[in-house]
C-alpha cells in the first residue's frame, strides 16, 4: 500500500539508508507548466539542517524528474522522480540492528515481515515524506489554475499555542521563522521550548493547523469518499500524527446545535454562510467556504537518553542515546501537511469532473 | 465512491425515502457461519425509537440476505442484502424541497450534481449507516475466529464526560443504558442533558470512544495504509463526525517524548509494552496491545426551531421547525463506530495474509 | 472481485437459485433520464424461453431499482437494483450436489472455497449476467448524449459464419431473428445447425462480433489501461468466452505491415484514416474510427448425454443427462457483449474527463 | 493508469527518449531472495541488437534497484527501480515532430492530451516494456516457491507456424534460436521470412504461445476477476497485441460440446482431467492442469518505406523512411509475454490467500 490517491496518485518507494527515495506520479493533468525550481524549493522546506531547532543532519536532497515532462510541461504520462540518498552513516545504526526501539516501528515491522531494514528506520523513516513533498508540489502547480491556496502552520508546540483562529494571523508570515508559526512572538516561545527540551535530551509534540482557500463548491464524494475523511486519512498517514479534526472538531462536542448553525445568505447573488463552524465541508462536500483542520503530532520517539527495551530474542537491554534527531517534528512537518492537502484537493477536483457526462 | 474497504468491501446504496437501503459485501471469507439473528440484533442497535432520548420514528428495519450464503455459511461469493424502507412520510419534506437547510448537505449536493433527492436528506441521511451495521456484523462474525473484540461507547455528551480511560470501566455494561455509557451514574447525567437540550428544541454533540482487543501483531500497512489512518478515514466517514484521535491523540501534544515512551519488556516469553501511549499501533502496524481511539461528533444540524436560510434561487427564507429527529446522535452512532472498526480490522487482517508467499 | 469498472462501476451479487440477482451501480453520471422500460427491454433480450433455439426455462426477470433515481433522473448516488429469482427447481440439482460436472466450475469452486452452492451452478451460473444487462442498459442511456452506438451480433455458429465484415450488413436487422445474425439467410442456417446439435443432445459454440460507432477521439489510457485491453477483459469475463480479437486480430498476423497501414487523410478538415485495420484504436486510444472486435464462445458444457466424472471423494461416477439448457449460448450472449462494451466505453469516457484540469 | 495488478503491483514510468524507464513494485512478498543477475538476464532477453533479425539499436539497459531489498532479500517495502536511457538520438525524430505516423499512437496521444513527446514515440514506445520485464522477473523469483513455470515462445511468424501443440515441443529449446521458437527447423523458416520482409523495408506479425505449469488449484476469482480475463488484459496491454485466446480459443467455436468435454478422473488419489480443452481454467479458476494461451501480434507499424499521412494542421505529407526498427516484434515480445503472465499468476496467488480467514 504505497499508493496514495484515486486519479492523481503517488506511488512511493525508498528507505532512509537505501539508494534513493522516489516515486511515480500518475494522473497529473496534461499541459501544466512544471516549475522545477518551485518543486525543489518545496522539497527544501522539509530539509533537515535549516535551523538550530531541527536535526543538523545534512541532506542536500535534489529531485530529478525522469519522465512525463516534455518541453517544460506535463504530458499526461506518469512522472517518475528520484532523490538519491547521501550522507548515509548506516553503521550508526548497528547498535539497533537486533533490538526494538520503544515507540518506533522496529518491532511491528519485524513481526509483520520477518525481516527488517534497521538502518535509519528503513521504510518507516520520515525521509519517506520526500516523495510526498514532490507530489504535493506538482499538485500545487496544477491547482494554481483554480487559485486554490493551501496554508499550513505550527499552531502549538507542547503547551505553547496560538489562541486565535487562522483568520487572526497573517499567513504570509509562516515562513518567517524556523518554527513556521505566523505569530512572531509565539514563535519565539515555541523555539525557546524546543531548545529547552532538546537540551534535556527530550522531545516535544504539537499541532499543525491548515487552511485551504478557494476550493470550488462540490468537491468531495458522499458516503465513503467524504472530503474530510480523505483529508483525515492523508494527515493520519504522516509519521507521528495522532489526531485530526476539522471545522469545530473536538471543541464542538460541547456545543449545542443552535450555537453551530451556519446560516446561508445571499451575498451579492452568491450563496454564502454567515459562519463557518462546518469548516467548509457539508455532507462530505466542499461548500466554497474556507476549509480548515488541525493535526496532532506526538513527540518524536527517539530520545537522547538511555531507554530500556528488549532485543529480538526477548533479552532486556538498554538502548544508549545516539544519533542526530529532531527534538520536535512540527517545523518540518508543515510542508508535508500542505503537500498532502494539495494532493487530496487535486485528486478530488479531478474525480468531480466525472460527476456528469 | 460508495465502496469501503480493500479486500473485505462494502458497496452500499440507498436513500432515506427511496425504496430500500442495502449493499453488496465482497470478500467475506468463505466458510463462516452466518448468524442472521446476530446481524439483525446489531442492526436493531442503531434503530430509532429505542428509548426516550432518540427520535421516536419507527423504523422496523429487517435485513434480508439475497446471496452468498448457503447452508448457513458464507460461500465466498458476494453477499447482497436489502433493508426495505417503510414509514416514509416523504411529503413531510415538501417544505425543504427548494431550500437549503443550514449545516446540512442540501446545498453541496445540489451544486455538485445539479439535482437532489430532498426527501429525508436522500443519500446524505444517516439511514445510509444501516448498510454499515450489516457489513460490520458480518465482519464481527469472521473476527470471532481470532477472538478480536470491539467495544465502542459514549464517553462524552456536551460537557458531561467520563474522566477515566477505557480500562477504568466495565465495558460489558455499555448496553445497559440508553446512552451507551459504561458508567451508570454518568449515563444518567448524559441522558438528563440530552432531554434538556431536546426540550429546548436544540441538539448536542459528544465523543465516542472505542477499544479493540486481541488484534494480532502485524496488522496495518506502512506509509499510505497505516492502520490508524484507515480507522480514521472509516470514522470520519460517519455522518456528523468531526474529529478522530488514537492513543494519546491531541492530549499527547503537550507531553514530552520521555513521558510517552512505551518500553518493551519480556513478559513470560512474550514481548509486551509497559505502557500503551501509542494506542496499540506503531508505525501504522498493530503491536498486539489494545487499540483505542476517540471520535468527535457534532450536534445534529436539524433543530426544532425556526432557522434562517436561502432557497435555490437565493431568496432568504425561514425554515420552520418540523419532523422527528435525534437531539443527540451519539447513542445510535455507537454501533456504527464499532461496525466500521470491525470492517477495517477484518480488511487489514486479510490484506496481511498477502505479506508472504 | 465482484466489481467491474473504474469510475462507472457495477458491483454484482446473486446465485442461480438464491433469492435474487442484483447489484449496485456507482458512478452513473447525474441528471441522466432513466428510461426503465428500455432497461427492462434490454434485460428481456437475455431472457430464456424467447425462441425454440434457447432453453425453454421461464425466467420472467423484472428489474426493480431501489435507489439513485429521483424524478426519473439519476441523482449521482449509487443505484441499487434487484431481480428476484423465480421458477427455482433447486431439487433438480440434487444429483450434482456431490459430484463435479466436466468443464464446469464445480471442482474449482469447491477447491477454492471449501464450500459450494451447487444449485444451478450457484455464482458461476450465467444468470449472473442479468446484472451486466441492467448496468449496460444504464450505460447506454448515458452514452446517448454522445451518440455512441453499440451493435453486437452473432457472426458464427459452429462452422456456419458470415463471410463479410460488419459494414456489409444491415445491423438494424440483428433483432429480426432468434439467433441475432444480421444476414437472414445465414441466420436460417445457424438456427438449423443449433436445432440439429440440440436433437443430438449436444451443444455448439460460435463467435459474436461487435462494432462501436461514434466513440469520441482520445478515449482509452496508455500502457495498462488500453481501451482494447479493457474491452478484452470485459468480454473474456463473460461465461464461456475463450478468445477476443480487435481490428485485424489473429487474421492480421499473416499480413505485412505495408498491407495494414491506416493512412491519415484530411477529409473536409477532419483527420480520418483511409482504412481501419487498427479497429479504431491506436496506442490503446480511440482514433474516432469504428471500433470492432470479435469474441469466441465455446459450446455450452452441459450436455443432454451421460458423461463420466468423479464425485467429491474421488469416486468415478456417471452424470445422467438432465435439465433445461441452451444448446448454444450465442443468441443470448449478444446482449451481454453489447452491455459490457457500453460499460467500458462509458467508464473510459468518464476517465478521460480527468486528463486535463 | 500506469499501475498493473491488485496485490502485486507494478507502477511504471518512462519514455523512449526521456531520462529513464522504471517503476515501483508494490506487494512483493517479503523474504524472497532477490537474484539481481537473474533479473538482469531477463531484461537482456528483450534487448535490441541480440541478433540479425531485430533492430541493431544498442540499448545496454541495466536495472538499478533503489529500495525494498535488504541483505539480498525483499523486505516487503515497495521496490523502486530505474533503467537509464542511453544512446538517444532524439533529433532522429525531428521529422515526425509535427506529423502523425500511420497506425501509431501519435494522433491519438495528441488529441487526448493536447501535447505529445514525439521522440521515439514517447510513452507509447515499446521501451516501456522494460519495466514489465523487471517486475515479471521478480514475480518469477517469488513463484519459484510454488514451482510455477512459465514458458512463452514464438509459434507463428507471418504464415510460418508450428502445427503442433505445446506438448509436442521441447520447450527448453526456446532460447536456442533468435526467433525463440522451440522447433529448430521452423525457426529457420521464420528467420528467413523475417529477413525477407526486412529487405523489402516491410514488417510482419505473428503469434506467441504460452504455457503455465504447476499453477495451484483455485487461483482466479469468479465473475469479474476470472484468471483468463486477467491474463487476457495483461497480454492485450502489450504493444502491438491484437488478440488473445486460451484453451481451445477461436478454434473451439466450430466444435460440439461433446468434443470438448474434460472428464474428471481419479488419478492415484488426485483429481485430474482426461483432456484439457479448457486450458487449465474452469469458471475463471485454475484446475491444476496446464494453462495455455496464444497472443496475436500485428506487424510493426514503422516501415522503411515512404508513407502518406497528414501533419498536425491537416496538411497531407509524405513520411520518409528512417530509423532503426524491428521488422518483427515477436522475438523480443516473448519475454514480455512470460513476464506479464508471471505478474498475473503471482498477483492471483496472493489474492487467493484472502479467501478464508
Amino acid at each position: 500500500m504505497n499508493t496514495f490517491g484515486n486519479i492523481f496518485k503517488l506511488t512511493s518507494f525508498g528507505e532512509s539508508h537505501g539508494a534513493a527515495i522516489g516515486g511515480v506520479i500518475d494522473g497529473m493533468p496534461a499541459g501544466i507548466e512544471i516549475d522545477v525550481d518551485f518543486v525543489q524549493q518545496e522539497l527544501n522546506r522539509r530539509r533537515p539542517g535549516q535551523s538550530s531547532i531541527v536535526t543538523p543532519r545534512k541532506e542536500g536532497d535534489r529531485v530529478e524528474f525522469l519522465s512525463g515532462i516534455y518541453d517544460g510541461k506535463s504530458t499526461g504520462a506518469s512522472i517518475g522522480f528520484v532523490v538519491y540518498n547521501a550522507n548515509q552513516h548506516s553503521s550508526d545504526y548497528d547498535n539497533i540492528k537486533d533490538l526494538y526501539r520503544p515507540s518506533h516501528a522496529d518491532y511491528t515491522y519485524t513481526q509483520k515481515y520477518g525481516i527488517r531494514d534497521h538502518r535509519g528506520g528503513g521504510r518507516s523513516s520520515a525521509r519517506e515524506t520526500i516523495s510526498r513533498c514532490v507530489a504535493g508540489a506538482l499538485a500545487k502547480l496544477a491547482l494554481r489554475k483554480l487559485n486554490v491556496e493551501i496554508l499550513a502552520y505550527t499552531s502549538q508546540v507542547g503547551n505553547v499555542y496560538l489562541d486565535g483562529v487562522y483568520s487572526d494571523y497573517d499567513l504570509s508570515a509562516i515562513e518567517d521563522n524556523a518554527v513556521r508559526c505566523p505569530d512572531a512572538s509565539v514563535a519565539v516561545q515555541m523555539e525557546k521550548l524546543i531548545k529547552e527540551v532538546q537540551s534535556d535530551g527530550d522531545t516535544i509534540g504539537g499541532v499543525i493547523s491548515c487552511v485551504i482557500k478557494n476550493t470550488p463548491v462540490g468537491i468531495g464524494e458522499p458516503v465513503f469518499g467524504k472530503l474530510h475523511a480523505a483529508l483525515g486519512a492523508a494527515m493520519l498517514g504522516i509519521n507521528a500524527a495522532k489526531g485530526f479534526e476539522y471545522g469545530m472538531g473536538f471543541a464542538g462536542v460541547g456545543r449545542r446545535g443552535s450555537e453551530m448553525c451556519d446560516n446561508f445568505i445571499n451575498s451579492d447573488g452568491k450563496i454564502k454562510t454567515t459562519s463557518n463552524y462546518s469548516g467548509g465541508i457539508q455532507g462530505g462536500i466542499s461548500n466554497g467556504e474556507d476549509i480548515f483542520f488541525r493535526v496532532a503530532f506526538k513527540p518524536v520517539a527517539t530520545l537522547l537518553r538511555d531507554v530500556k527495551t528488549v532485543d529480538k530474542d526477548g533479552n532486556e537491554v538498554v538502548l544508549k542515546a545516539k544519533g542526530r534527531h529532531d527534538p520536535c517534528v512540527l517545523p518540518r512537518a508543515v510542508p508535508i501537511v500542505d503537500a498532502m492537502a494539495a494532493m487530496v484537493i487535486l485528486d478530488y477536483v479531478l474525480i468531480n469532473k466525472t460527476t456528469c457526462i
